[in-house]
């Protein structure tokens, strides 16, 4: 793949040029086709579509670097500066797939925060099955049990990336990881990092059909987060924002752990909590 | 305080039929003083005034039981239902300082989340003099470099609490922390957290002065962050969201770690990587 797209090399100027006068730009947030790019920014239309709408020039580009990962592209040509992505625009094209070219103010109604990067991407949202899914030694996995903050699953997301986690169990009604606000926090490791959408029931009778581990944790538990060895693979299961993990929860665990708290606060924020049991329980591993 | 809170005991119907008959209610979004207040959702009116607004029934009652926290406390009788904080407004209300019943409608126009709890309170900010500050032993601070999220601001917040750091340095243009953003992600910290403003420059200045060692963070680092003795007292140097610490910045340190990662992703949330931090150098303390 990577090939290909250098084959196609041609410079910026070039690409503008043939922009500006041979390919049409939208320039009204009226046009249907952006009116229908737009819904994509509420969740019913993406769980409708099975599609999502990534932002961002890093994200983009490393879409278009993964075969089959983008299935729309939107470009405002006035404002899309990169050499590299442009060279993977043209790419892109060479295989007929769609693809618009849109003045910078539309291009803002379908973005959340990098308009200014002049390129937007319509991919297929990805998730496993639960039941085929299998662990191998060294693979951590986090689960959020109806997690609601979308700024937070896509902070989790990231930081799973950054830890070598493959992917994220979502339980029972949960945020959406598609969602402009998680996409945006998660800073590309939507393209990286593996999903699950499960109910905590199936979760539970999934990981006892295969004997997985599942860490959970708890302001109550007697278990402090350092002094455990924790096992591979292993399911880290976090609880929601407001009510953490119930007592049948917690008793589903093979282990519960507690991060323990000085000050007048009795919880962390469910990202923060993520990450400190994630690098202690990976830290035994070989960086 | 306590004491003299729990003196006019009433029940919360007595204060509800009194709201009712005997003091105005605001209805009008348009009154003078409830345009007045909303102005404090803004940043310069803030700085301005040197005053804040918390909501949040948790964080307001935590800001009743702090004699001399509260400057104006604004209720909807008809929402507030707590019992706790009907004594508490009471009590206030008896040291003859300024307070309001407004409707639903109203307080939800001075409030982000938390307006059916009922409550809102105007704080006057506080702030420390770098110059007077002196740190002992066993006392943990995080020092952040231009944050620019305040809801990464108030995460950092939160997680000092919950580790028993005293507080933030907020150097050079940084988020503010009485950003209603902020003040909700930090739930209830800003309340018990310490809080400086400096320019870099005077902070390193300072720290020289009295020998006080700076931990920073950087990617390139050579040094493990689980991998050297945290001193105490210490403060933990965090750079932007964006940049991280620059090359000046890092030289500033007396120690500069790394946090590993393995995955695509090259940084973590400037929140998650505080308390990754955070979590392993008070961990040689006692809990």
């Amino acid at each position: 793949m990577a090939k290909q797209q250098h084959q196609h090399h041609t410079l910026t100027e070039q690409h503008t040029t043939l922009a500006l006068f041979s390919d049409t730009i939208i320039t009204s947030r009226n046009n249907p086709k952006i009116k229908q790019l737009r819904t994509l920014l509420k969740r019913p239309e993406r769980e409708r579509t099975g599609l999502a709408l990534i932002e961002g020039l890093c994200q983009v580009i490393e879409a278009l670097q993964q075969p089959g990962r983008v299935c729309q592209l939107i470009v405002a040509p006035d404002v899309l500066k990169s050499q590299q992505a442009w060279e993977l625009v043209e790419a892109y094209k060479q295989q007929g797939l769609p693809w618009l070219y849109v003045s910078a103010d539309v291009l803002e109604c379908l973005s959340l925060k990098y308009a200014q990067q002049g390129i937007v991407a319509v991919i297929p949202q990805r998730w496993e099955s639960l039941k085929e899914l299998r662990l191998s030694t060294g693979d951590y996995w986090v689960a959020l049990e109806a997690i609601q903050d979308p700024g937070n699953l896509g902070t989790i997301l990231r930081t799973c990336d950054a830890t070598g986690c493959r992917g994220l169990f979502l339980l029972d009604h949960a945020a959406d990881p598609y969602d402009p606000v998680a996409l945006r926090a998660s800073r590309g490791a939507i393209l990286s990092r593996r999903l699950v959408k499960a109910s905590f029931q199936d979760f539970v009778d999934w990981k006892r059909l295969h004997h997985y581990p599942v860490i959970g944790t708890s302001d109550a538990a007697a278990v402090h987060y350092r002094q455990v060895g924790y096992p591979s693979p292993a399911i880290l299961l976090m609880g929601s924002e407001r009510q953490g993990l119930s007592q049948e929860q917690q008793a589903a665990c093979d282990l519960v752990v507690s991060i323990p708290m000085r000050g007048n606060s009795d919880s962390l924020n469910v990202a923060v909590a993520t990450a400190v049991v994630l690098y202690e329980a990976i830290q035994e591993d070989t960086y």
